[in-house]
């Protein structure tokens, strides 16, 4: 399971391929084992991984790693308990593979199913958190999909120990799920990997911006994730002060550093001279530096905004501000720098959030609320895969469902095409059954 | 809207861009009155599509064409009734656009909702046939998507009369549809826009394996299509037998030269000998020409086959035929050797059926009925955009939800994030309304 540069690539992912055909057959009952098993190993040789994290962050630590890195590293009790909280959760959840998702008689006796089934094999490339290794592999599990992962070097002991558990407790539920969960170490692998379009049917980056658009450049698999999150508020004429000010601090200063935060702030000319120096007033409290267009540094005082302020996302205490002369105006200046992930609206006029709503081509679309509620836990997934701000599969806040796709199961009773072509020929009946 | 070789690629797709922005806002009513105004401008104007069409057809004549690139290259009253009926169709079709697919209440007054949209920009090339233009235009219009076209150079000029009959339609009914679509002319002009992953959402092409492959060589966009279709038909032990003589025959000789034909029939050991003489004197009435292996060939005369004849697409009337002894053995050569499009089992043994249903890995599994009904019209979906061997987005026959995603919808009173954080923190209600 734990495979080195040595091994061939193709090799791995045609184990990893071999290995899906067979958790396709797999019961709900037999995958729910399988995790309760994973909880159990972790707990179980809970010292071993924590020791196995502690060589590795005291590496880390002698390599000069950021704070931010180290914490990210760490794999202690206190992950343990989440991971543990997630894999119970993740075993209540309703079988996502074997859901008819339609059912429909073509004609007497020749009934025509679509049925939810796994993916295939799935590649997962993650950054330096240990705790993604197990998530993933778990929804991989859960969803029937054989799994191939790459983590990060800094990593590597608390990876191989956190992944040698989970082969340990999912083999011995059952031999079906051996090469189910398979974890490589080089980067060169990885690489080598990301160039089976054959054989590895998506690719899931867990990690910076960076790695997102480096993996997406460099493969020609579907890449699930996005590169970055431009998320906008648009304060319309007919906002709510209160409300706007509310929502938009929420949504820069709640949790700067994650994708779905605010990183420009738009702002109807007619209703700028009375909110925006409230509104500053607030961001001023946070620390927030505000970096405005003409108009916006015309009524409050900050720095000048340029071009390349409208297609950064900060991830930080900065917010870009400009006045727009319309509800339009804030549609195309999302539509033309945003990222597609998720913007908002504040106005009290139904017909502005209408077409706000409509026109704006992004995965999640907000009136009168706060960007940060863009994700798959407070939107009721149950688990989630990722943000998507893809234009086909899954798109959004992605759940166990992208990892997921369909068959269709055609049953007759010896039908044969040539009986509905010509004269005579029989008629469909195309009735929907589901 | 038609454009040379001149024209930047990038400008092109990015008047396409906008265009779909405008697309997404327009109801039903305008799509569809567009696709009647493109009804009434090819009756319209059919002498001169005609005429166009005699000129391609005479230089294609002239540089010597074979008969069957001629057949599909021809545009005349039988392929304009068609394309009308197909547009009359397809304006009866219910919207694909803003179905509401799930709503959630999170909590008191926050409603999200998952609602599906265009995709956006989608490149279609296209070879030979000039009604293709026609359907796929039609097809993207209904689903609100804008479209970039290239067609065969043969059909250059039925392709430009059909598209300047489409276009003064469509912007007749609204200036919103102007480069909704559009038409280049030059192979590196689709070159140039495979390479635009930034603009262009979809790319799917219609035509030859070649084609297909070739396409999916050469850009990271989404394709949706499939690039071969090697089906199989597995005779189990327990079948009936001249159910599996008449579905062979169906699945082979009803259309060889389509993907859902069948090139391989496998037929367990312990009823080759009664089968395979019943079914090879039928597929000699037929002049198929068989490929055994050394124990079919023990039963029946054939060709011997190679390694390479399990791999091969004929679409012709060619079949490989392989004894097994197991349906396990039939499943593994199904997943190993085919190309995961469409594979049948004649069985009464509904234990083993099951089985193969749900371990063979493809769009479309079928149990005693043949391959070839494998489609979008005989599957009910209305109307087909194609086939797909993709894992993620769409499978098996892909109807007009194909050219369709989601995006989420939140509305709120004002709700942030922070209140549901902490001490006294709010609890979700996750309230499923749909």
């Amino acid at each position: 399971m734990l495979w080195g540069a040595m091994d061939n690539a193709r090799e791995i992912a045609e184990r990893s391929r071999e290995a899906s055909y067979r958790l396709q057959r797999l019961s709900i009952e037999t995958r729910n084992k399988a995790l309760a098993a994973i909880a159990d190993a972790l707990s179980e040789r809970k010292e071993e991984i924590f020791a196995a994290n502690r060589l590795d962050i005291e590496s880390a630590q002698k390599a000069g790693l950021s704070q931010v890195l180290l914490k990210r590293l760490r794999f202690d009790q206190q992950k343990l308990d989440e991971a543990l909280r997630s894999i119970s959760s993740l075993i209540s959840i309703e079988d996502p593979i074997g859901r008819i998702l339609a059912r429909t008689e073509l004609d007497e006796g020749l009934i025509l199913e679509k049925v939810s089934t796994p993916i295939g094999v799935i590649a997962v490339i993650f950054e330096s958190r240990p705790d993604a290794l197990v998530q993933i592999s778990s929804l991989c599990i859960k969803s029937g999909n054989a799994v191939i992962l790459k983590g990060g070097s800094e990593a590597e002991r608390t990876n191989r120990a956190l992944a040698s558990a989970i082969y340990d407790a999912i083999t011995g539920v059952a031999r079906d799920f051996e090469n189910a969960v398979q974890l490589v170490s080089s980067r060169e692998e990885m690489g080598s990997l990301l160039q089976l379009d054959d054989l590895i049917d998506l690719v899931i980056p867990r990690g910076s911006n960076e790695l997102v658009r480096a993996i997406k450049e460099s493969t020609r698999i579907p890449v699930l994730g996005h590169a970055s999150g431009i998320c906008h508020t648009y304060v319309d004429r007919d906002a709510d002060i209160g409300m706007a000010v509310s929502i938009c601090y929420d949504a820069k200063c709640q949790y700067p550093a994650v994708c779905n935060a605010m990183e420009t702030l738009l702002v109807h000319q007619e209703i700028a001279q009375e909110f925006l120096p409230r509104m500053a007033e607030k961001f001023r409290s946070a620390n927030v530096e505000l970096r405005g267009d003409d108009a916006t540094r015309e009524i409050i005082p900050s720095k000048p905004a340029t071009e390349e302020d409208w297609r950064t996302e900060y991830n930080d205490l900065i917010l870009s501000i400009r006045v727009v002369a319309s509800v339009d105006e804030a549609i195309d200046h999302i539509n033309r720098y945003g990222s597609h992930h998720t913007d908002a609206i504040v106005t009290n006029n139904e017909a502005t959030a209408r077409k706000f709503l409509d026109s704006v081509d992004s995965s999640s679309v907000l009136w009168n609320c706060s960007t940060r509620f863009a994700d798959g836990y407070r939107y009721g997934l149950g688990a989630e895969v990722g943000i998507s701000t893809n234009k086909t599969h899954a798109r959004g806040p992605v759940g166990l469902e992208g990892l997921t796709i369909y068959k269709y199961r055609l049953i007759g009773r010896g039908h044969i095409v040539s009986d509905y072509i010509g004269e005579n020929a029989k008629r469909f009946t195309h009735r929907k059954l589901i």
